[in-house]
């Protein structure tokens, strides 16, 4: 047919996004990929560069002058953090309770640290007492690392006594914020954090592609100090950062639209109020906890550090796990997370990032778990968790 | 208002984009841009990235089994490369004529290659004795990587001689072809390429941030023979190669909305022929070419060996570089580039590439220019360029 194309249309369905991110993307990032790709040394370009660097300043809290997000994806950022910060025979903490701790432990490796992991269950905090011990022991240590937000597990890792304890050993301390960032409060400046990266993908309600980075002045100096280059060149800040500031020297050509995308998310959580989007995020987390619990259903996470944006739930005996999920998938159009390493076919994992955190969707996907987990035999009293969630949404 | 934004609409203008790269984006490609994110796990989702796999074997002539976009820009394809390739202490041969040659000399240093770079003057090819002569004296040799279409300079690299050669060598031929793939013919399997990367913004004419690249099974078997980890977590092919391949075991969440606009900018390649699309290229260039000399400027890149989709031109005596692009910026909207490195103020890249290489932005271009450089003193017979560009339009 005369106008029309040989290759189908791109038609992926519209989902609704529970998952462990990318999560739902609203209308105006959407809008914003649209906009005209422009050269990358264009002055209406670094113009939106610079907001863009503004505003996640803000997001992150932090005066720090690096602010930028790196031409990758969320792993893109801890690589990043891990190749910059460290030179060979460094010795570097890693606190490793899920698959994104060992991932950390896994890219300081082959950075050449000496790698200190304190590890803990898959759904535990790292206690201060067990970095302690390990700073004790350990002899001089370039750098302490935490996941703030564990995606694998569900655990909120506590950051504040760890950091200011790193600092105490003159350690420096990196944070991994790819699912906190823009769902709770990630204060760079106020918890003394040198390193910090996030993704576009999960409170920031973007899609996947770019990891923020914010780094202090002391992680400058660190950067700066070094003895031997950076062993990526990619990703090698002090030239990336001559490309983010006014000298603006061609590294690599700059991510054009994704980079719309991403000052068009931060102008949304901005506009939201961060307290207030934190606040969303809180009530609509313990909604869907309460309801899940009222249903029967166990939450994995240790009690007390449940992530808001990302709750895992342990799958019932008797249930299958993938046949729920296409169930889900299929049926209802919403997406849930399987576990994964240890976790696997053990929980689900329900995302309420950023645009996908609503009150619609805490009562959707109770409503739909419990169809499909009653077809499975699993049952509840009749709408239990909805009652439960709705208690929570009433202040109750 | 109510209903509007706090945060001022994105508002980049529409330029034209004649430099060398990004290029102006087709309308379907921006809309594609635009479909929903789904999971980086869904169904729907990995049906479309094995589209984008047989659709890029096509654009690259080969049957290689692997064959994706890396999750960054051009430069992050050149990392992979050189990362996944070579362990410290191999030996490899660069073609460096040019800032990309000297970049992949950096790259490769940063692996701890025993990098042997063979130099040519910036605008002239590597020669096929220069190579047979390093081949002859450097012993065992890993590896010979050359740029095929070198950006800085505008010279295109013969391939076919070099890569017999270095098989004769037993070495293995890694290709630059960021600005050549989709504009000019890119043979992977008849030449005898082992790894070739490209960029999204260039020929293809897809918003920058992906880096397709492709792997013979030489490369392959190279790669699972390594001694040592790959030093790259988030570059490393073996773990990428797993989400790309039927068990899709995660390693990293995909630039989804990228993925689909780089699957729609191939199609429209395919759906162009990939015979008319280098024909379109050439003649477009040539035309450019042509009206450029007839103004009385001088190509600076080797005779015989000029890009189609990349022109390099000096920049007559008395005229300022800058000025001058900065008049085509402002009141022509048009987007030429400057020179790099040791060419900086000494020419101009005029790029034609993918939905921007067409007749009218030749015929623009060149009225524009003669415009703006007879208000800086340097004349010549009116019309004359695009006369020239007429002729050979019109197969003259």
């Amino acid at each position: 047919m005369a106008g029309s194309s040989f290759y189908a249309t791109l038609n992926p369905p519209a989902r609704i996004l529970l998952g462990p991110g990318p999560s739902n993307v609203p209308p105006r990032v959407y809008q914003a990929m649209t906009a005209p790709v422009v050269g990358h040394l264009d002055p209406e370009f670094t113009s939106i560069m610079d907001d863009t660097v503004e505003l996640l300043r803000s997001v992150f809290g932090t005066k720090n002058r690096l602010a930028l997000p790196v031409s990758g994806t969320g792993s893109a950022g801890m690589e990043a953090a891990f190749c910059n910060l460290v030179e060979p025979g460094d010795k570097v903490i890693v606190g490793a309770a899920g698959l994104f701790g060992d991932r950390m432990v896994e890219v300081a490796g082959r950075c050449g640290a000496e790698v200190i992991p304190v590890r803990s269950e898959w759904g535990r905090i790292i206690e201060l007492s067990a970095i302690e011990a390990a700073l004790k022991q350990a002899g001089k240590v370039k750098l302490v690392a935490l996941v703030h937000a564990e995606t694998s597990t569900g655990a909120l890792q506590p950051l504040g006594e760890i950091a200011l304890l790193a600092k105490q050993y003159d350690a420096l301390v990196l944070v991994d914020a790819v699912t906190s960032l823009g769902g709770i409060d990630v204060p760079v400046d106020r918890l003394g954090i040198d390193f910090c990266y996030s993704g576009t993908q999960k409170c920031l309600s973007c899609p996947p592609g770019l990891a923020p980075i914010t780094v202090s002045e002391r992680g400058m100096e660190a950067i700066r100090n070094r003895q031997r280059k950076v062993q990526t060149w990619y990703l090698d800040l002090s030239l990336i950062e001559n490309y983010w500031s006014e000298g603006r020297a061609y590294h690599h050509t700059a991510p054009i639209s994704m980079v719309y995308a991403l000052r068009e998310a931060l102008a949304l959580v901005l506009e939201e109020g961060l307290e207030a989007r934190y606040a969303r995020h809180w009530q609509n987390g313990r909604a869907l906890q309460a309801g899940l619990q009222a249903m029967g259903l166990a939450l994995h996470a240790q009690d007390g550090h449940q992530l808001p944006m990302l709750t895992t739930v342990r799958i019932p005996e008797g249930v299958d796990d993938a046949p729920t999920r296409r169930t889900l998938l299929n049926e209802y159009n919403i997406e849930i997370g399987g576990g994964l390493g240890p976790l696997r076919g053990m929980i689900w994992r329900i995302g309420l990032m950023g645009y996908s955190s609503t009150r619609d969707n805490v009562l959707l996907v109770l409503t739909a778990l419990e169809t499909v987990l009653a077809e499975q035999g699993f049952r509840c009293p009749q709408g239990a968790g909805v009652s439960a969630a709705n208690k929570v949404f009433k202040g109750g």
